[in-house]
């Protein structure tokens, strides 16, 4: 097996796939998903997996360039805002309704068991050189 | 979105299906997984999500009247099997090379992101009337 | 097996894949089905299972924040009228045709196997948290 | 729409595929499904559609010349014993676990919702001239 | 085997499947088939099966309010039109590139043998309810 | 469109297919289909298209060398079993359950609306050089 | 095997599908394949086989009743010019870059190993009756 | 396009995937296909392509260390008995009905068109290095 | 196995598919790969293979005719511009975005492992004759 | 795009499916690819990527406990021999042909461009915990 970093075979070969300026959305459980965007399904249980793990689990291994987030996590959810801030310093806020359309031309969301609301993140991928 | 419960599609729609008698591998992430078996990978990173996670999620919308797991389980990790004990009341121990055997024959593995060993568990389901 | 709820394997599968605002139709035999969109067909026979069954059984299991009905079932079928607007409170009513053309953007229908007219009706999904 | 009869678009195709001494499994919802045989699952939930439902249903449209259920049956689910004897004069019983084994080489499996024991039967195609 | 009625499998799944104003194309052994939609060939040889034996065929099956032929049909085919006429009372002309354009439309084709000209028909399906 | 001859998609690349010695099934609307030989559909009603039609288009299109029916057809149905002998002048006779079985190692079934009793055929190609 | 004509299993099967107006490209090996149009690639070497072979033997095959060739054929590939006045009576030419736009709407392309220029043709298959 | 050599995508394709030992089998349009190996289907009409020039043009691209061919091929066909021996000298033979078997190890199977008894040939490749 | 040249499957068989004009892109390991091309991923590690080793082989085999690339590479990575100047004599540069853009409509990415900055190149195919 | 490591979208995939005792076969590019195992072709020319560069690649990436190479390479490829000691300190040898039948049960296939003799390994994976 693997000795370290990401486990799931799916996430693993659509992570490798990725390209610069390719977008990658990270959601929380109850997210709908984009039609015809590739989607690996890690929510388990509600809060199985956290928004938290995955997505660190991801930037430990994807390099990230630019990050949108919906401007109501500000508010509703402090704790989700706090964490996107400390890892993503650039992070934009746009309104959800606009993270959700911009999410249609993503190419890859990976969904998290996360159940607090507006956990959600659309990645900007950078280039390791 | 469901009001509660197992999330995952993949997985939801693989427990539906299973009947009485048919039997389900839930495994660590290094088990190596039976060959033409459905498998729902649930694995993202080492520990996440653990073994007892997903065996609590999974047997609260499981009727199982058996279960089986390594004999190894017992010396090489010892929480692992309070946890299986405390779980499945008349659980059989056999060696892991006859655990991997018998697991030829399940209908479905959920591979989890366990880190400990021996921590598999093959559950045979029983019926709800 | 499953310890209650909805058994179908791809009726299991397709409702935890449904995130917020998604919409899903559940539908009388004799709807149109929208193309391109999954469908779960437990239409069996003329009234099995009937539209009542379904529409409970997924209400049960599905967070839903609104609905929209043919305004037509109101005089044409004052029985599953009544249903509606006892289950669905806040119920929205529009042309039947025009029922017709919003169901091509829902995710999901669920066919029943219903034989009185007017019989559907398009829920949008909510969030559990 | 179709004028009349079965209304399922997979069991319709899979009944009219069926010849001479082809075998069909009507069977509860706790039945395990014998792998590689195609399943028709018509389960919504536990009771929907029932079996005494679907079992009339098919023998509408389909020419039988034998069947076997299990011997349990008729100690333990004493209707559906009745049920079977009206409608399948020449029945033949065999212990479970060998009607199990007999679905195995069956060409098709049609899941009902029924969950009462031992509710299942298999069916042999006759010919229609 | 079934009882009596269409005996083929595609095509008995497809017609369980259409809905209320889902059309449906007859169609003789010449027609050029529309693009992406359902096609099921029962054409063999010329003139096998007929158009008039695949239409009496599927009208004895299927809920049919309105349907549109070929104007070039009345004087090119009489026989045909007599058929056409009979059958279906209020039949619709159009030109036959119309009739051509109408049937991107259809959800089913269904291919005869017939080698006569334009005995093409587009079905609309009513409701049986 | 063609100029003549068989018309069926699936067919025609099916027969284009054959080599020497590959065996292809002709049969009744009743025959059970073995399991995993390709067969193509050409059964519409009880009796459209015929055996003998189907019989005719084939061998004016493929090389046969060989042909072995049922015995039963002799007493059965003796309008078919003069039809073979007078189309296929060596003609075996085997009992029709080692028909059914020689049937497995076809390579390709076509089924006709044949609603007679044991109107199958098995023929084996020749080689047109 | 087939007694005579095209032996190619897709060919055969691909040109029974056609129908009156569809349109069938026959070209060289240099030309590039429209995207979403089957294709049969019988090219093997340069010039096995030749554009000449392919279309007379789909000729003999197929009814057609209108073919477009590219201009350039007449100074740059007189022979294939020839061939194709002899074969093709009413032959239209358009400039190359036309012949490439029309045939993306063309249903079939067959794809031969000429490697002379501009040895091409749109055919537009016309009916049998 | 490519520069020379064959130009047949899935032969292009296939003969890059062989390996040493792998087998590949050249056979005339009347040899029957083994089953569940891979085919590429070169055969248009009889004669085109010949066996002789797909041959050569695979002998030309592929290493090979050892062939067989079927005896009948020295009396029947001495035109392909001498073009094999030419090529092949090392040719092994063995009886027609063996060379069918050991056809059903091969791992690519390339049908020509060729219409002249016995123009078969088993090619085990070799190594380039 | 093949005597020399590409040994790749996938890519052997995608070569022999372009046609004249069809374009092609090498890519380094960052480019995004637009949606619905044929990719063929030869990615590795990073610098594994080379642009420089995936260009020289694929131009040993392919008909070029243009080639197109992105001018930042003239400053940002002089070796590859170097490259790509003594290749492709009549080289056209268009901005990066641009680049992007026009990729979306070639027929297919080779991905390298290269991980120097805008190693891309898009060839238009030439033809052989 | 990934940070570091393994680029190949099938290869990442792949690696992070295999668990404890599974093998993972790494081979030069004239090795026989057993028969459904999956592979993955990585081969570009002869020597690139090379078999040293692609065993260090997934041996960074990868617990291995066992490896299995040809007794034949330390006479015939020393270099390679060597590499693999060094690497593999373990290291069993079994003649050629005994490797080729062990390759058979591996999960994954590693095609390199290796062209020296003999360049092949059979890794059995460990466990990371």
């Amino acid at each position: 097996m693997k000795r370290a970093g990401i486990l799931n075979a799916a996430l693993s070969g659509a992570l490798a796939r990725l390209g610069h300026t390719d977008e990658l959305l990270i959601c929380d459980s109850g997210m709908p998903l984009p039609r015809g965007v590739e989607a690996v399904d890690l929510a388990f249980l509600p809060g199985v997996p956290s928004f938290a793990e995955v997505l660190d689990g991801i930037l430990s291994e994807l390099v990230v360039e630019a990050a949108t987030a919906a401007q109501e996590v500000r508010t509703a959810n402090a704790g989700c805002d706090a964490l996107l801030s400390a890892r993503l310093p650039g992070l934009t806020y746009v309104p959800h309704e606009e993270l959700k359309r911009l999410s249609h031309s993503s190419r890859l969301v990976v969904r998290t068991g996360e159940a607090q609301p507006y956990a959600n993140v659309l990645l900007r991928c950078g280039v390791a050189f």
